[in-house]
């Protein structure tokens, strides 16, 4: 009686974490330093002080009541009131406690905007490439896939596309800028152009559609540019953030739904989010957590290593003919692999024990897909077995 | 375009929310001390202070890649190992980190529970009194709830009617020993009875029906007593836990699910768990939490206020003419209220400045419950109180 939808899951294997598997085995054989392991996500700098100080702090405070008692469901209130408090300084926004619903990370925020503002059956539109996991966030909540194309030459919005998938039946738009995998930004024009379109069959289908923005690389940006905020563009934003790449904080799951105080029904989506949370079994974050990053929300990681290793790896890869837009943010770079076969690329760089995700996972399969949260100097040595690869898998298409 | 479903609900009031939320007001007005609130179950005592120590101790160890990086889905490997390692010492039940998924708390244990066993449109058993957000659980995972009926003398499971509700549609049955809100514990004889009869009919219906065991109260166990523990007496049992009450970690989410390695299936349940939290938006509860409970499972808060509580509530309010099942656990007490009107009860006590749920709550409209997890000083002085609203009661009723 095992529940079969979710047994044959079992069968089926993730490529990231196959790939991870085989990176330890490897690294078993050869040594953890040899392994140019670029497949997994993980912020590699250190967390900053002052947050494992404050968390040490709140541990031996004494009040175990304050720091270990219940959360009300949706979030600490004084927490929801420093991160609108915060957010209304940075964007001139001018959210309140009342949209902020606490989270266990940016997974559980789209879990979340997703149930309150998507009928079950309704289709909700992404953009290539995308994180794979937003497949089973948008089938968990009862609703249908519909996916535009990448256009790789900026990975900006294929608007064309959009325009043919974007039927009656599209409830919400997720979007997810800085992007995982590409480490592109949505320019101004780009959410300028789609917020214009939204507007537009909004009033031609004669409901909401909903922009949920996933940003949890809002604050990993290069070349001193800023991201543009997406609620800035359309009313009707629901913003999902988490707090694991700008505190390097994956492990301890905290993040937020912040709703657009001009967005409809923006009143009702976060205590509708705490009536979501009771069918899901999600549970507010843990209050230690909640109660330390809400004394953090002006500080990030050292992430100047992102931008060393991005601009590294950038030059490097087009000087090997590589073709690649150049990052804008995150820890990823996601160049075309020569050929355009990423799946075959990808099995190739595995005997040079390079470690790279085939962009079919992220539905561009003629991209490689490299985080490169790891050390420098690592980064340096990687370059020329990298050439060496290069070389080996030209000839053998000669 | 909100979520019917979900915006429907809200305008739904939760008793004991609205409970909670009068009883702050209400303090604002004649002060806290003077407000007897038996609402709400949130842990008084304090948390060890091990427990503390190795949380600051995690934060300032400068090892931020292991404390604060990704668990792994299923959990963090080494603090599974320890749980299995600590469940097979005190039960003898071979378990291995394979038959535990860690959790944010007992919620998205039983949220996980039950989807990987009960297909959608299967039905799930419970008994009165019960948790009320069994309900919104059951209904999550596409299930519907079947409901025995309270067996108010002892509050152990009524066969008779658990025979009548139990069809070839039941997927599972959901228990909750010692019990919220009634503060017993399903002896031996029940656990044995229960076993019997639900092995009897898988055989009849020919397909398993798992047994989902809610433990979080576990550990706070009176006179000396043992809980018997329900996987010992039945192999297709999915054990439940949360570390909130027996560390009075309530707001830290952190529990686990233990599959009998004897149950059918028993290695698929755990990884088809990590693939469940895809759809639900579930994560693994904080890493930092589960690093610092797995080194404290040989350990409990002091609970010794909470027995100190339940004898002088029983002992007083049997004097008063209630009946009253004696709590063998917990931290909650369920006495009948005379004429068997608790929702009037309940409201009539208000005026007397004592906050009492009503067992509507939880499917025995007869009953109120008395959260106790107060100090004993407050029950104490709350005895007076209770005899004038007895009096005053009574005296309306003749």
């Amino acid at each position: 009686m095992l529940v079969k939808k979710y047994r044959d899951m079992l069968s089926r294997k993730s490529a990231i974490r196959e790939l991870f598997d085989y990176g330890r085995q490897r690294a078993g054989v050869i040594g953890y330093e040899n392994v140019f392991d670029y497949s997994i996500g993980n912020p590699s700098v250190p967390v900053p002080e002052r947050f494992n100080r404050i968390l040490a702090d709140l541990a031996l405070s004494g009040e175990d009541l304050r720091v270990h008692g219940y959360s009300p469901t949706l979030g600490i209130d004084i927490v929801r009131e420093r991160i609108a408090a915060d957010l209304q300084r940075r964007f001139g926004i001018p959210y309140t406690k009342d949209h902020i619903f606490m989270t266990t990370g940016a997974a559980g925020a789209i879990a979340h905007a997703l149930r309150a503002v998507c009928d079950e059956g309704s289709e909700v539109v992404i953009f290539a490439p995308f994180f794979p996991e937003y497949i089973p966030y948008i089938e968990g909540a009862g609703c249908r896939v519909k996916k535009v194309r990448a256009r790789t030459q900026d990975f900006q919005i294929d608007f064309e596309h959009f325009y043919e998938v974007l039927t009656p039946e599209v409830s919400a738009v997720l979007i997810n800028s800085p992007n995982n995998p590409s480490g592109t930004v949505y320019s101004e024009e780009t959410l300028k152009k789609l917020a214009g379109i939204l507007t537009e069959k909004q009033k031609e289908f004669g409901h909401e559609i909903y922009l949920i923005s996933d940003e949890p690389y809002r604050e990993i940006m290069f070349r001193e540019k800023k991201c543009p905020y997406t609620a800035l563009y359309y009313d009707n934003t629901i913003t999902c953030y988490s707090f694991s790449k700008s505190l390097s904080l994956p492990g301890e799951r905290i993040g937020y739904v912040a709703v657009n105080p001009a967005c409809e029904g923006s009143k009702l989506i976060v205590p509708m989010c705490g009536q979501i949370s009771r069918f899901t079994g999600h549970n507010c974050p843990p209050s230690i957590i909640q109660l330390a990053v809400s004394e953090c929300l002006d500080l990030t990681s050292d992430m100047s290593v992102y931008e060393k290793n991005a601009d590294i790896l950038y030059e490097e890869l087009t000087s090997m003919g590589f073709e690649c837009v150049r990052p804008d943010g995150t820890f990823y770079i996601f160049p075309k692999v020569p050929y355009g076969n990423a799946d075959e690329f990808s099995r190739a760089a595995r005997e040079f024990d390079i470690l790279l995700v085939s962009g079919a996972t992220f539905d561009a399969p003629e991209h490689i897909r490299l985080s490169y949260c790891i050390d420098t100097e690592k980064v340096e040595r990687s370059i020329p077995s990298f050439r060496r690869l290069m070389d080996s898998y030209m000839k053998g298409k000669r």
